[in-house]
């Protein structure tokens, strides 16, 4: 089942930046080799859905593994059976359309 | 790894009304015998992480077999290290605060 | 243009507790007088539109007064032009279809 | 205030494609002259609040007027009083962290 989601993680570290968190929280989801797309308020991912849990999963015992005691992580994810389109495929379909 | 999350399923069906499939997949949490709990735009689930994440990949499965194209989801989700506070400890502690 | 959301606040405040804030966002949503009900991970909101954000802004503007230096707050939101359907009546039409 | 929200908007129309509702609401954004951008699951957006918040409405009210019965968006939503940062800053202070 292929996936696309948005992965967003708030750590709270007992500091006020969370750069390096946040930095730490994309490169783990790059570092699987899947299509990810870093934006303003989270990183685009898409995959096999396991393959982008195990990523997920990875991040939160990385970060807490790093000493972060707490993660707040929101996340938005579409499957479908009708077709497959990708993150490319949908931004093109829009972009398409508003012309 | 515990986690507490919240998820909402927004079912693309090609009807207006959602409701079939939104209490299918609340009753796909239910029957995991983790803690759960239905409000108004979502429900509550604590447990393992890996069964949580088990079953919201069937809540996606499942609906797909039922003929649904199209699913997108959101989910919160918080883990963390420096205690262990489950979703009634939370409320507990919010009204505790409020009086 | 009636509106159900569900909002929950995470303050960055250099503390990984934030029960006092989560407890202050969730009481200034209950002074409108708006129907809200809280749960383990947000609080449930129903009203007019202009009352939702009016709180919504009260939230980001008390707690950042009070001294919380940064919100990460994550919002659903519904709206339908088709029938009035309040939280109430939607946790009881899940619960409808579930038997 | 100033704030950086990512906006998502979920239109139930009756059918499953949903891109032209998607691609009307991101041009609701972006007639606002604010800084926003596209990306493979909604819309980042930075303007200050009042402004930030009309275009919402504005999708709201405008995507029902045009017949779409029903709209479930998710927001995320970051204000911060420490220092002013806008969208491009936060993506280049990733950047940075990762090298």
């Amino acid at each position: 089942m292929r996936v696309i989601a948005d992965i967003c993680v708030v750590p709270l570290t007992g500091r006020v930046s969370v750069r390096k968190e946040v930095a730490r929280a994309h490169a783990i989801l790059a570092e699987t080799g899947l299509e990810t797309h870093l934006h303003g308020y989270g990183t685009n991912i898409e995959g096999e859905w396991d393959e982008v849990f195990a990523a997920l999963k990875r991040i939160h015992t990385d970060l807490h593994a790093d000493g972060v005691p707490r993660l707040s992580t929101t996340i938005r994810l579409g499957t479908r059976t009708d077709k497959t389109a990708g993150i490319e495929a949908k931004i093109a379909a829009v972009h398409s359309e508003l012309k």
